[in-house]
């Protein structure tokens, strides 16, 4: 019996580039699936989709989208880094990795990580990095990448008083 | 007495922006104590520079010259990640902090780190982030970073043959 799934269960699964209106197929939906994404007006989306487009294929969003309900499933996005070290080496650094919960078991994460590390290969990096929490690091051990270093954050102060005012 | 660090350990310690004339300050062998930084000609340094002058504050690459010596003796990188997550958000990204050897101890690495992050917060990011190992997590905590994730890594094939290459 074919069900809603049938076209991601087939080989008809493409990842391709954000499009702009890809903001109306439950895009920022999918990231909320990862982290915090609150709304923003269509106007403040085509405002950072254009600031990201200028930096062409140094920074590149990718997405899966299901032919059949027409929403984004999946995606992730790469930027390269430009250094001086290593003869003026670049390094490809993916974030924001995410596969919708309906749509999971069927590889879209791995599809969307490779798609990330080979346009950063094919952007002259000599390494491909990511930080992910250590629930992830299997996922991203099948993906072929290897735990390397640890990584540091800390939050602006601002961003601190505006997390604490939605909770208090 | 007065000794050749004398200008480093008072307070006319200035971190300023990178610039092209840095090369012939020692810029390219500060790096070398940090990793594996081949010599390039001036016109690959200057192009570069260029490439990365290019994000003008997006890509901020900043040093320590001793005014003495006229070396440059501490660096440190930071680019602004532009995410569609936490309302367009904004996270900035540390690399390559070094400080050269003959010049530790004076809290130039926590010199450079303040201003990469105070960089990032003016940019508007909500957090910054950084990976670094194990042996280097008690000074980020002492930058007031916190422990969060794990780093992932994976290399390029062709630099694996390089590197491989080089040791065979």
């Amino acid at each position: 019996m074919e069900n809603s799934n049938s076209s991601i269960e087939g080989n008809n699964l493409r990842v391709r580039k954000l499009e702009l209106s890809d903001k109306s197929k439950g895009f920022l939906e999918l990231l909320r699936q990862l982290t915090v994404c609150d709304s923003v007006s269509d106007k403040e989306f085509e405002d950072r989709f254009k600031e990201i487009s200028m930096y062409g294929d140094d920074h590149v969003i990718c997405v899966i989208e299901d032919e059949i309900s027409g929403k984004i499933i999946a995606s992730g996005s790469v930027f390269i880094e430009k250094k001086f070290i290593r003869k003026c080496g670049k390094v490809g650094h993916i974030e924001d990795v995410v596969v919708d919960a309906g749509s999971r078991g069927m590889q879209l994460g791995k599809k969307i990580v490779g798609f990330l590390a080979d346009h950063a290969r094919s952007m002259g990096c000599y390494k491909v990095i990511l930080d992910c929490s250590d629930g992830n690091k299997v996922f991203y051990e099948k993906c072929e990448f290897k735990k390397k270093e640890i990584q540091m954050l800390i939050y602006s102060f601002w961003w601190m008083n505006c997390v604490l005012m939605m909770y208090y």
